[in-house]
């Protein structure tokens, strides 16, 4: 029965094509019009050495921050759009301070190891903690432990990036929790601190650092991540039944909320202004390198789409509008005010589109939304296939557009790019400029585009 | 009536699926194994270490090539597979020598530039050669100077990369030419020699190598590569209606051919021996860089196939073969020995997969057979999407396995990895082992015991 509906979808389809064939060759020219354009100016491309380089990495709350949006509103305002504007929003101001630390073993071992507290942790204080560490692999190691084998320990949480997986994402989705939420476990359990293996694929002597939030019902402790072939090295001394102790000393700390903003610049629709398409990444980005693949990528593509549209002359049907959100990686306060504002002010969203998973070679995209959207989505496949985008399988949305959707149940898709590099760098401090590539990054520019054309022509 | 035919096409494969439905448990098991054991070891890429770090580039003829036999032969054995053996093959011999240039103007200018003499070109003798430069930016530029606007001048061929092509092969191709036959064409309208603009996608400051050929009716005019931003500057130099010349001094020459050796590598099938799928890469490399995509990637996967094999202990019905094929950069030799002996041989190759297009997260298979083949091979692509290789329409084969193609008609297939960072370092100086991605080499090697694991089963 299933096979004799899929026959029946598959004749419709066919016919829906055949009538749309005039509509396929104006799309398929404009598809290239735009790719063309972007492959040979790659204004992208110098859009982000700028933020790469001028400014650098700005965390939420920071000089560079501030810098950011200032950057961001200039550069939508050079595109020639319709409106610039900025939506005011308070948010978090957590200061790494300084970091040391070092390997103590019981043979007169001292090794410094470096490390990366983790975004809204506490710091030690000035005198540090020194403790033994205990490692556990996962939770069920954490479990099986007696109270006095971690009371008073530094808890050591070794939890490995699955690398069987072939999308990345996959793996990093349950690497996340040893991050965001193991540390108040181990506090629960009485541990002085967390360490955690870096939630990365690469092996590298990077740490990477990430948001992490504590459990007000237990102290709140210091929580650092190590790079992962430290970790296999202190897999490796504490395996050899020695006992490792570890100093740590981080000054981390969260000050009092500021002010700051989310960047918007759209083009007023034709036909249909009232219908909003919105498409973006987050300006802020984490402390250490410089925030290029995250999300400095998806900043810079959002504000191409709105460039491209306006030199290439396309006037869209329905309104089409970048926005540069801030503070994703520690609150998503930005997102929270963007959906706040369009329930405010009566927005109709039609669709939202994030580009949050860097700026490597785009493949597809991930979406949720209902089945009949999907339908209409897939039956544009044919036109993204030259371009290399071809999965629309998963399922998938982003942080930032996450509130707009709870809201309103906003369609929502996330553009999918190549998974295999972007962990190697993610919240470390080789997320830097040289590490993005420049066609890779345009081809991204120029998926988003075509999604947002067709759908600002045909709704969805 | 297309789509009726298309409609009882799909009808009948969801019948023969159905039919095959513990084959596809079965083969997807064993997918999911190789692909498991590869991405947790490795092998290939510490292989490549090795290969590109302990031998470094190995241009045919050269002492690192014949160490590049050792090392193949060696790791061949290592994996346990059931014969490896050498083809003898005599190969060209030519070696670079030293280079030098600079640019020189009427208004003092004199600035050094970093050139690359172009593969089995002649070198300009001790003294070198002096010359006006005149600029042209394709064949219908040269063909409309006049013979005194071109004699006695060194021609600057400055044909671009085009970088509206999303596939990068496409732009390759066009601007192959340049490197290999337009050199004779500046020759026979009495050039002293030739420069080209790099064939590459990079803007960067490495000139891009290759070979050449000249046609034996004019001189032999020596011939070398400067980089694209190099190219640009002189661009920008001769634009600004500058007399510029150059001085070129390169000792490059051919000496006498060589032994050398096809490096191969088989397990024998256990009920169709006679029945050969043979796989590979070609070994030499050229003589700067260190070869790690061209091709040294192609040759870590050749041989991880095998190993993997072994290591899982599938015994595959018929024989799979990993050839390291010599000589692909600058005659072929290696090649063309290959398909001879196999028709002296009388052997029966039903495959012939090359990975020759870098080490890069893999997207599909290129491919030239038969239509019937072609629906086989099609009809498993279910079995890879989900490791990403999904693309199995463009034609395609291999430099190194066409002369096997062209004598007995066997079918044939490349790997087809994500071509948007390949000609950023092909042929030059940055084609080093650190620019290879771990995770996607193993993908790649992947796809490629994913494939010799079918066709080794069913046959094609």
């Amino acid at each position: 029965m299933k096979k004799i509906i899929s026959l029946i979808v598959i004749v419709i389809v066919c016919f829906i094509n055949s009538a749309n064939a005039q509509n396929y060759k104006l799309d398929s020219a404009a598809f290239r019009q735009i790719s063309n354009h972007i492959l040979t100016n790659y204004d992208c491309y110098k859009n982000l050495h700028d933020l790469c380089k001028q400014i650098g990495h700005r965390l939420t709350g920071s000089p560079q921050a501030a810098k950011a949006v200032e950057w961001g509103k200039e550069t939508l305002e050079k595109t020639g759009c319709d409106k610039v504007y900025l939506q005011e929003v308070m948010v978090p101001h957590w200061v790494r301070g300084q970091e040391q630390a070092y390997l103590l073993g019981n043979t007169g071992l001292k090794e410094p190891i470096t490390i990366s507290s983790l975004g809204n942790a506490v710091g030690t204080g000035e005198s540090g903690v020194q403790a033994e560490l205990v490692l556990v692999n996962n939770m069920e190691e954490l479990n099986r432990l007696k109270p006095d084998q971690i009371k008073g320990k530094i808890v050591f949480f070794n939890y490995k990036f699955n690398q069987t997986n072939v999308n990345t994402f996959d793996s990093y989705g349950p690497c996340v929790y040893y991050r965001w939420g193991a540390p108040s476990e181990a506090s629960r359990r009485g541990a002085r601190a967390v360490v955690i293996r870096s939630v990365s694929s690469a092996y590298d002597n990077k740490p990477h650092t990430g948001s992490m939030r504590y459990d007000p019902k237990y102290p709140a402790i210091p929580a650092v991540a190590i790079s992962n072939l430290d970790a296999d090295h202190l897999e490796e001394l504490i395996g050899n039944k020695k006992k490792v102790s570890m100093f740590i000393r981080t000054t981390c700390q969260m000050l009092d909320d500021v002010k700051s903003y989310n960047v918007i610049g759209e083009i007023t629709g034709s036909e249909l202004p009232g219908e909003i398409i919105c498409f973006g990444g987050h300006l802020d980005s984490w402390d250490i390198g410089e925030g290029a693949h995250d999300d400095g990528a998806g900043v810079v593509q959002a504000i191409e789409v709105i460039r491209v549209f306006k030199k290439l002359g396309i006037r869209p049907k329905r309104t089409i509008r970048a926005v540069l959100f801030m503070n994703e990686e520690n609150g998503l306060k930005g997102a929270l005010k963007y959906a706040d504002l369009a329930e405010q002010n009566k927005e109709n969203h039609i669709l939202a589109i994030e580009s949050d998973a860097g700026g490597d070679v785009p493949l597809g995209f991930s979406m949720t939304m209902e089945p009949s959207q999907r339908g209409r989505v897939t039956q544009w496949k044919k036109l993204f296939e030259e371009y290399g985008v071809t999965n629309f399988e998963r399922e998938g949305g982003g942080a930032d557009i996450g509130p707009l959707h709870r809201k309103f149940n906003t369609p929502m898709m996330e553009l999918m790019p190549n998974s295999q590099r972007y962990f190697d760098v993610h919240h470390s401090a080789n997320d830097v400029f040289e590490n993005v590539h420049r066609r890779e990054l345009c081809l991204g520019a120029i998926a988003m585009s075509h999604m947002v054309y067709l759908v600002s022509l045909y709704g969805l």
